[in-house]
């Protein structure tokens, strides 16, 4: 019975790895048991985002230290640029330990999987939605979660288009979804949020079409989280769940919140998970928490609830660096804590508007 | 018995006053009583937000056409750039009713003052902080309010300087605080805000030197909220606080956010204003909250609650802007609305990286 | 015989029209004869550029005050956002004189023509090439220009879709160009600068079809400057050309730039006018340069002269702002001053990356 | 007699350093001679700049790759952030050659030094001005230059503050000279630039105090050039001259720019070069030229030769990407190529509002 190890540490800089090296150093981490690394890192988030690639190169510095070559190549690497507001830049580290706990699962089971490189004219296309379904399914396999159901967050690492990237599709003879490099960012997260959720049964497949694809909205996922980078050209995929397979005292759960305000139905999951509080988490409640992690974006309306917000008429900052500031802040206040994964661009992640929020937390035991 | 009445007014566009024009013709708003109108305005909220000049030039015309010319002048338009994240721009249109109102007080009250031309060298001195508390006393007086206790929000417009004051200062062999027309900006609503903790008896006038202007921020307001324009040479000053001699069934109070995650206090004014929940305020107890005003900042030690936050090494986006989105977005989950009013920029206006946040709620009557 | 007047006037703000207000009332410029307003405002250039609001705000006060309300009615307003790098804020005025000058013609000749509403269905294809084209043949009527090589800059001010636009058009069981908003601009601008083609026999009616408007970047004008705005439904056009049936000290002539450092032509277009230089014009000639018409943008394949530039991908300034400051660095170096006119976004306006130069020159005399 | 190469390679990203890979394997560049590498990466150039650690950690690992381990640590690699507008990213690599030439000198000279990490409190003050001086006093030694004119550029790489280091210096009971991060980069290159101007005799050592540095623009280098960035703790010097005791084609010099357009003395510097132009420099010319050097900033008094520039009061754009995009448009259009290297901030760096421009050239042999 393999059993999950969760571990949120502080980045002083994209580069920090200090504190993940300090960990493995103290025996705290076995570097071989390391699945993923999600990083919060403090770049724009966007196209020009050079805190991502810096974070990676760190990282896999450090990884090829502590690990046999081939197995830190397998380390699934997503970086979510942008910290606005007074989000805090940190690491998760996902670790799979064959040891069984004492406590038994069902309890937080991982899994992953990587795609081939995909041509730049696949991008925002149903190619890469059914891509992307494959890579689900093999994760779910990987994770020993049959039940999709069971699935609670599936983070996606997709990649994006650049000048460059659409010059040499197009030399090829090729068209490309879009030539605009930050609007590619979001069809290749709505391709991938769409393929999640034709793996797991929420999405008919048979519904989508090219032109839906970061356009029809009323297509979602309740568990998707898709970020682009431009360090990559396939997929990474890390699917998290509860499973009977797995023991140790984490376990996760979800809720969606269906606009940027929307907390409740985080605080019932919350509550599910065994910390109930009448307002914002005590201390020892949020010293549980072990991690946030949630999808945020602008609605497409223009609104929240029937009010007006100006994040898409901004020409000056993304609305996706809007919606991360301001949902940040309103799960922050929810946690008590800023330390907390806010992802941003949610096409067809959550209903328009709002998003997936998964919580992870440590079982008294 | 005079009754005050709170009129909150969606905005489409920063000049946009149909809105206010429709409510002065309906006979909703009486625009003889109107004393301020707070704005806020879509722009960026620092040196180059045209959108405050926008609003100001658009309200001002629409006064000038339901208004005799000298109460029109007298109105304090106090606009508020910056409604990032999901905040959406609006009006807050104060307005006086010599007409008693069923409901008993104490109630509401408003109070206004306007302090004389301030020669430019006092500007971010301890003379602006004597100017601005007499002027708060004032404005207390015209509120019939004599509780400092009873003082809930307490908002000034005050002077900036520019080359040509600075000249004239520097001509009559003055010198002037600071040379920096922007540094200007922030040392008088410093001086401004100490002005009101002194004259609400929160401050010792002992304790203020120059040399803690807008540098010692363990010295602050708890209702303060200050912001600089190039428009005037003295200060407009509006005070909001609960009198017996007022009538109406609107009532004010106050939390102070330690941090920028500190909701709780906000939930226990609402408590206090009857308005309790468990978590977000229901739709109904959201429909009494007639006003939301805020001011929010980037904590100066660039961390809350210990963990770090990257809004004061951001050098794209402004941290007073970040700051905005943020606190916006934890308090527009905790009252469940984002027309509400987050202002940044709040030097001695609540402790160091948290702000005041007043409430003014519809008691049923 | 008319004499056209051209006035370059420095504006401190978008609002500050004190500078054409002194004029006027110093006699300099004769408010009747007022026939278009061209300013550059210091704002993004983008959607929220509220100093283009602004200034159009104050400029109308101001005519409304010194002119027949329908007249100032017909004064073509065009602000162009962005005054990036050293680019200075400033008004030009065209004025359009009954009196004879001294100096016979040929000489700078105005003209100006107002279409007709446009149903939305017709923006940004086929049909608005059309209504453009005819539009400028009326405004060079207008002018008294009947060789289309006379002709050296066209500026037209475009409409946009709005959700209430598209609306209408459906509900008349009509589809529209695109329904997104704000491409809706680009593509105006791309109709127009293609109608402005057609009219002076640059381009072939018959190689347009609506896929290659704003696609097809091969075709286009050389005098071609278009801008969308919201605040009409028809085309407002100004033509600049030469023409004998004009007098005055004036003469315009154009030079296209054919990528972002190419300003040799603009060189050639000086001597033409009399102004031959070494290097940088000598301050006595740089007197003489009434004004500088310019349009710029990033080339599309990412490059200038087989070097990468980064415009297109930086996620933080919009690749307009980042061309109209570089633009306006190569040509305030030819010219040796910063008060002239770049202008962003200019489909079919040039060649891909490069743009049409109009320069305004008072001849000895 | 030794030989100094200059060799220009473009970057595809900032972590793209293939063209130096392939430029040694092939043995056109020998890595035992690299004395240091500039880069212009496409960052933002500010605080929170990581393209240009990401550029240094790929150039470091490189260089790891084809050197010895203490020689590859002393290669200065100054990162300067910032192509705004059509500029070009990429490598400037300065190798010495111990081979003697064909080509008599004297030539271009390269000489080198670090000084030794420096803490935060000194940063912006005389102390930081010492210590540079010392350090340029190292380097021209180190290139074998004993006349000060010999002198043609000195690039110094300085550190800046972070909330992180005002923090660790304040917790030792000092003070920093500021506490905004990104003013303390134009004072850690305010100080560094008079440090240069000391040693070279340009400036009287008597006349500088810490409140002269980034206040009193009349003190200036004409050869200095700065730029700060967060991955170092000390100084990084590199003198570039011509000296009797180097051989080989290529000569450097440079030109003053006393404000943003004014490019005729670096047209005269051209000149003197052999590379005489009426206007534009031919494309035989442009490729004789290999490096172009240059310094850009906003004046301070807000104008460009009495013309208002909008730059100093653009809260969303640093002027110090505004100044180098627009300097950059201007000496792009004189040399006919964007593969030059701007570099914003240029306090005490030539007078104020212009720049040191230096270049160098192959001359014919």
């Amino acid at each position: 019975m393999p059993t999950a190890k969760v571990h949120r540490i502080s980045a002083q800089s994209p580069d920090d790895v200090s504190g993940l090296d300090t960990a493995i150093r103290d025996g705290r981490i076995d570097p071989a048991g390391i699945v993923a690394i999600f990083g919060k890192t403090e770049g724009n988030g966007l196209v020009n985002d050079f805190s991502r690639g810096l974070a990676v190169r760190s990282l896999r510095a450090l990884l090829d230290r502590h690990m046999a070559t081939e197995a830190a190549a397998a380390v699934c690497l997503v970086m979510s640029g942008g910290t606005e507001g007074a989000m805090a830049p940190h690491w998760i580290v996902f670790e799979r330990s064959s040891k069984a706990a004492e406590l038994q699962g069902p309890a937080l089971a991982i899994g992953r999987a990587h795609t081939a490189d995909m041509p730049p004219e696949e991008l925002g296309r149903t190619a890469e939605v059914d891509r992307v379904a494959a890579g689900v399914r093999a994760a779910m396999h990987d994770a020993g979660i049959e039940d999709a159901a069971a699935v609670h967050f599936v983070q996606i690492k997709c990649p994006l288009l650049t000048a460059q990237r659409i010059k040499a599709a197009e030399s090829r003879g090729k068209t490309v979804a879009v030539r605009d490099t930050i609007k590619s960012m979001g069809l290749s997260r709505a391709a991938s949020a769409l393929g999640i959720g034709v793996a797991l049964g929420e999405i008919d497949r048979a519904t989508i079409s090219d032109d839906r694809i970061a356009s029809d909205f009323s297509l979602w996922s309740s568990v998707a989280s898709a970020s682009s980078g431009i360090e990559l050209l396939g997929h990474e995929i890390v699917v998290l769940g509860m499973s009977p397979a797995w023991s140790g005292p984490l376990a996760i759960d979800h809720g969606v919140m269906k606009d940027a305000i929307d907390v409740e139905p985080v605080r019932e999951a919350l509550v599910r998970l065994g910390l109930a509080a009448k307002g914002q988490l005590a201390r020892a409640q949020e010293q549980r928490l072990e991690a946030v992690l949630a999808k945020a974006e602008a609605s497409h309306d223009g609104q929240v609830r029937g009010y007006r917000h100006t994040m898409l008429d901004d020409s000056d900052i993304s609305s996706t660096r809007h919606a991360r500031a301001f949902v940040a802040g309103a799960l922050g206040a929810l946690v008590g804590r800023t330390e907390i994964y806010v992802s941003g661009g949610a096409e067809h992640q959550g209903p328009d508007g709002g998003g997936p929020v998964a919580l992870i937390v440590r079982r008294p035991g």
